[in-house]
């Protein structure tokens, strides 16, 4: 069931690298026209300059009029009243979406079934619209984070509106994004941080000998964007915490068998075969396979069906929904990898909906 | 005072990647005779036939027999017995040194004043003398152990020999040593498994996403080389004991700070300082100031005078050393970065000896 373009017309609210790049590729991959917001004058102006608006608004309302899809870009910290304010402008038909690197306290804030929480896993260590690209989303994950309250038909734009800009929809429940951008992300900067202080301490004023490339690598992005990172650890705190406890329960493990004279060798290895494997994983393409499955039209019900498949490891790559002609059920198409349509065909039938 | 050639017959305890590098380097780079053992009859005969060695012994003394210098490039785990292998087939005017990655218990080890600890900081992916190379040291950190027992004729042959090699030789106590290997090394290593462990466990059956190269990065030398690495952590256990309760602490202060709400931003600004701080020092070179010190000639004066300089952050770049006519004293030739002289002076003058 191929889907027509799933939105003509975007706004953006908040025209930085990551606004900018929305703009760009929704223009240019999409057709479709792109108003831009921006509270900043000049940003609004380079984002015109830079071509990835059609035109600007001066407020969000202006912006947000008529639009199918809004991409709120903001700061972490601005995010949620900038969410506020796009649904407060937004029609009934209309899909907000986000682009916050931490999802559970804005999807938690937000009740509207109008919005899906969104994280692309894009950037460009230079910030701004001038570094915007069109292909800044080719073939990145793009999580979303739908949940019991979101509509059907808008997740299914949002997540065909994510996928037609280049990026890859991967649906997740907000706790567990934060957990896992956590331990991915927001953990090794801050070990990093811990490394950098540590050497500088242990070094005094002696020079830091040319170790050859491990500390420099294992420390590469300590003290990275400061306001950024700053804002990104207090978003996720208490996800962050949790991993930094997990950490510290592992680390002193490592330190009494080491102190009590262990051998760690075979854990040394076993580290090396599972990072191998964590880095292999999900290099493989292969064949698609579509289920078909009926539903009743209700709220929550695709979310429902795409976060079970989620919480077993099986990504969606594509979802179309087509509603039944009196509007009270509906099927949902989704494509999943070949050797996962048998699990996920189970997984859906168990949630007691018919799968074609 | 220019220095007539280090050492003109070499011996080689151990030909892999390492010890065949310094047949290399010593036969292209100071002319030497090169007579090389090990253990394993194939690895004799591939050093010999990558021109690493101009001859293979038998057995150890063998190849000591008549040498100026005896690298012993060994496993951590068989290092002490064959420096004290080598030690007993040595005559009373050949210097003996290691490449062991930890100094602290291999020098404690060896009372002999005939023996020099060394660890160079160079190394490839890949092991054995198929992949040695004449240029592996080439402007690599040499750390040279000696201790006060050590001969300062023989320690003046082997901060020669390294520097002849390519490298730069570094004066450092072993136990100082150990901790910087511990912080800058062994440390990193160890956290870089933890956090593989960590998210291989937060993803469960979960794929990685893509989340470009801050993870890659962090954990590039997770799971390295298993039996090198578990023998390094083994050896150096008691400096990366502490190096963890030293992480642990800081982990837990952030972690605390973190908890309590405290914007983390100042922290991560500093620590991104302290980063280029680390990374930039050393980058520099610089001209160089000849100091003439007037010792008396007893063991251990010389490398008096080199630790007591390490340990005000001053690198010896090259030392020379001459008797005086009747063998009671003689004069070291040390030269240290122009700014380092005025300091450099005054340590020296401070230990109670003439500087000129």
């Amino acid at each position: 069931m191929p889907a027509a373009t799933p939105a003509s017309h975007v706004a953006v609210l908040g025209v930085g690298l990551i606004g900018g790049s929305v703009g760009l590729a929704a223009r240019e991959r999409l057709g479709a026209r792109v108003t831009g917001w921006d509270p900043d004058p000049a940003a609004r102006e380079a984002a015109l300059e830079r071509g990835a608006v059609d035109a600007t608004a001066q407020t969000p309302a202006e912006a947000v009029a008529g639009a199918d899809v809004v991409v709120v870009a903001a700061p972490v910290t601005a995010l949620a009243p900038t969410i506020a304010a796009a649904l407060e402008a937004a029609g009934p038909q209309t899909a907000v979406t986000d682009v916050g690197s931490t999802k559970r306290e804005v999807v938690a804030a937000c009740q509207d079934g109008r919005f899906v929480g969104g994280h692309p896993l894009a950037g460009a260590e230079a910030a701004g619209v001038r570094h915007a690209r069109a292909d800044l989303f080719a073939d990145a994950t793009w999580y979303l984070t739908p949940t019991s309250r979101t509509a059907g038909v808008l997740l299914e734009r949002v997540h065909n509106f994510v996928g037609a800009l280049g990026a890859r929809p991967t649906h997740i429940e907000p706790a567990v994004h934060d957990r896992l951008m956590a331990a991915v992300s927001h953990l090794p900067h801050v070990v990093a941080n811990v490394l950098v202080d540590q050497v500088a301490e242990a070094l005094g004023g002696e020079t830091l000998p040319p170790t050859g490339p491990s500390f420099r690598d294992a420390t590469r992005v300590a003290g990275a964007h400061p306001s950024l990172w700053a804002q990104i650890y207090a978003a996720n705190r208490e996800a962050l915490v949790d991993g930094l406890d997990d950490a510290l329960h592992r680390l002193r493990d490592v330190r009494d068998r080491l102190a009590s004279g262990e051998d760690l060798h075979d854990w040394q290895a076993a580290v090396g075969e599972r990072r191998r494997a964590l880095l292999e994983v999900g290099l493989t393409g292969g064949e698609r396979t579509e289920l078909r499955v009926a539903v009743p039209n209700r709220p929550g019900v695709v979310a429902d069906v795409a976060l079970t498949l989620a919480r077993a490891g099986i990504n969606i790559s594509d979802m179309s929904l087509s509603p039944s002609p009196d509007g009270t059920s509906g099927v949902v198409a989704l494509w999943v990898a070949q050797d996962a349509a048998g699990p996920a065909r189970e997984l859906v039938a168990d949630l007691g909906f018919a799968v074609t």
